[in-house]
């Protein structure tokens, strides 16, 4: 007998099941909806590039981490690892083909062969939207609507966005004397929520010296209400400016549209990542804040510089499916749903097929989804009934018809019925008995 | 000024601009509304998998198409090249997670490096669903149903599934005595749509000589109703069988429903691979028959041999994405469409945004999608007007809103609105004014 090759997948690789396949569409979907009804548009691009167009400039951890090779032409290629890089490549490619601003969505896979410890994973979807081509605030605000929008959908329950300015944070470290240092500094400040108050202060330190860390510290723990915290980022970073302005605009159109209350102005929200120039943000489950941001973003200066003379700024932002799937099962807000049909159809006789089918196709075009059960059961009191019971309930339908020649009775529940005479209609010439499962099941066996 | 990373993409990959997006994800959407309809439910497995998971035996022409290369980890790990094997796999890892008959779809990109030339892609997408654990006429019947929807629904006009029985075709050959010469004769047979009669005869002929050549050259030219073709070739084939009987009974069943006009059989369809050993099938689109097959198929004796010792059979089809594509573009049934928002509302001032994506979230609540464009147009007499009504026109657009200050005019078109209160409360000072926007613009450009 031939060797068997074990089925196993790649470390860091997974398989969707039916159940979780489901559940992540059911997500996508509602950020899709949100999108569309917003105006944005889908785009793909291919998963295998150029190596050099992936990794840019190149170097750190991007290079440790992407999966590169050569193809059967010996071309340095790359599995994508993420979808901002692969977009800044389209719009030098596209940009005279495209509607400018242009409002993007982008939900596809990527592959970074990091550790696999702490839930990561080596293949992942990324969930990208954005508005390039403007430096405007409409489109700032108008990303920070739609996250807002989806991921309330998504979640199902309160979301905070904590928001932030880059150039306002500048400005106050400017007044500080460490403009210098600034990209340092961020990025030890986005490390707070990880590494603690006295950890960061310690690498401040190292930076800027003892009285500048503590007053960088003291500008990253403002908190108050949007409107007090404003105040006093802008009396410290030298008084009112065009950031401040636009972050108070921003505030007048939140409360213009009465939606004030799910922003959070927090001056430690930096996001690690050097091409972010003006506001950032991250949001949170309100019932799960240590889960992390499972959106985030930014506004930038210029995304396609490596591929092209003419700059494009852009803002946008970036759905942690996973984390938020991963989020929702914690609070039970995953449906179990194993299948998109309600009702399974039994066949008993193979020359009764096609009826059966028939009955399906008008459950169908009534709008309810409605499988056959793919085995002939040969009779109403045959092992392979029960089988199909069991297989229905594995399958998770909600009803199974089996085509009967008994009276209906009180077990009979007709509310997927869509209209009796449609049943009656298919020539069958048994009687279609509609039972809700369990107890058809529970009643046979007991006879059985 | 550093150098410009040209932003080119591999040979035989793809950029896919928001219209080409929105166009095969429309034929997506069809195509899985119909398999969730049937209760088939989706599964996704990774993109990356061990090289020996994928290349099984190996050899032939997935040696050298795959891309395959040693992962950071020294693995040897491909990207896959179809959906059957990954399933195969899956299959046989989750069997006992399962319910068996189990009916999953799966639609995702694949890569093969095959030559580039006559519109070949080297990444494309595939659509497979498949109905396993059961070797019954009624998964063969659901999947020919199936099929026949889907694509009846992508199409927009008649489509024609011709079908076949391998195990008849090879009673044919033995009842002829060339029984051990199958395989061959069968990839024979499968080219001749391409390769024409006179050259497949003259194969044939170097297979099993002269006399034979021209027979099996008939039997395959067989032509008539689906019961003459059936009788000739059941007479052809020694007499009926259970493959006779079962082609019988689909048509029975083919008839019951009132779909029998969509089937021809035609005993020159044979699948080229191997793996068939019961009906196969081709499907064509009958206004571009020379498009060739946009859904194949057939039943398998066993998917799981080489990952597993307890067999499962099958039956299931594959639908041809990206040539259905091509098939309704020369036909011009891919509507053009470039965004999913209908209507465009211009922000004027910075200070009344709120209320724009106020009077666009009414819209939305409507069930009208609705786009804020993202920049301020600064007046209602201004060039970046005019430059908003370009947007519009460039991103699909019906109409644009802007809101204005002067009387409702015979240029208005109220529609769109839903609720001409709702455009009321949202607390525009300002009237609102609706235009279908090119009559406005060239009022505007007669104006200015």
């Amino acid at each position: 007998m031939a060797a068997i090759i074990i089925p196993k997948t790649l470390k860091g690789f997974r398989d969707f099941l039916p159940e979780a396949e489901i559940a992540r569409k059911e997500l996508v979907d509602k950020a899709e909806a949100c999108f569309r009804a917003y105006g944005f548009v889908p785009i793909d691009t291919p998963a295998l590039e150029y190596a050099e167009i992936l990794l840019g400039k190149g170097g750190g951890e991007t290079e440790k981490q992407i999966y590169r090779f050569a193809d059967n032409g010996g071309r340095d290629v790359a599995l994508r690892f993420d979808l901002t890089v692969p977009f800044a490549r389209f719009l030098a490619a596209h940009r005279l083909e495209l509607p400018i601003p242009f409002k993007r969505y982008h939900i596809a896979k990527v592959w970074r062969g990091e550790n696999t410890q702490a839930g990561r994973y080596r293949e992942f979807s990324q969930c990208d939207f954005d508005i390039v081509g403007t430096d405007g605030l409409a489109a700032d605000f108008e990303i920070l609507l739609v996250m807002r929008e989806a991921l309330l959908a998504i979640a199902g329950g309160p979301v905070t966005i904590k928001i932030n300015h880059r150039g306002l944070f500048n400005r106050f470290l400017d007044t500080l004397g460490v403009g210098k240092q600034a990209a340092e500094v961020l990025r030890v400040v986005d490390k707070q929520a990880k590494a603690g108050r006295a950890e960061t202060l310690r690498a401040l330190v190292s930076v800027v010296g003892e009285e500048k860390a503590e007053a960088i510290c003291a500008f990253a723990g403002t908190r108050g209400s949007f409107e007090e915290t404003l105040a006093a980022m802008t009396a410290a970073a030298g008084g009112p400016c065009p950031e401040s302005e636009r972050l108070a605009q921003l505030y007048h159109s939140m409360r213009g549209m009465g939606i004030e209350k799910n922003f959070v102005l927090d001056p430690s929200i930096t996001r690690g990542l050097d091409y972010y120039t003006g506001i950032v943000f991250e949001s949170f489950l309100n019932e799960r804040p240590r889960l992390g941001s499972v959106c985030s973003g930014g506004r930038y200066d210029n995304l396609v510089g490596l591929y092209s003379r003419e700059p494009l700024s852009g803002v946008g932002a970036s759905i942690g499916i996973d984390r938020l799937i991963a989020g929702l099962e914690s609070l039970g807000r995953i449906e179990e749903r194993r299948s998109y049909a309600q009702v399974g159809i039994v066949i008993i006789n193979e020359k009764d097929m096609w009826a059966c089918h028939g009955l399906a196709r008008a459950f169908r075009q009534s709008g309810v989804m409605c499988e056959v059960l793919p085995e002939i059961a040969g009779s109403r009191d045959s092992k392979r009934l029960v089988k199909q019971y069991v297989l229905a309930e594995k399958m998770g339908l909600e009803y199974v018809l089996v085509p009967g020649d008994e009276p209906l009775d009180d077990r009979v529940d007709l509310r997927y019925i869509p209209d009796r005479s449609t049943a009656n209609n298919i020539s069958f010439e048994l009687a279609v008995q509609i039972c809700k499962y369990p107890r058809l099941r529970e009643t046979y066996l007991k006879r059985g």
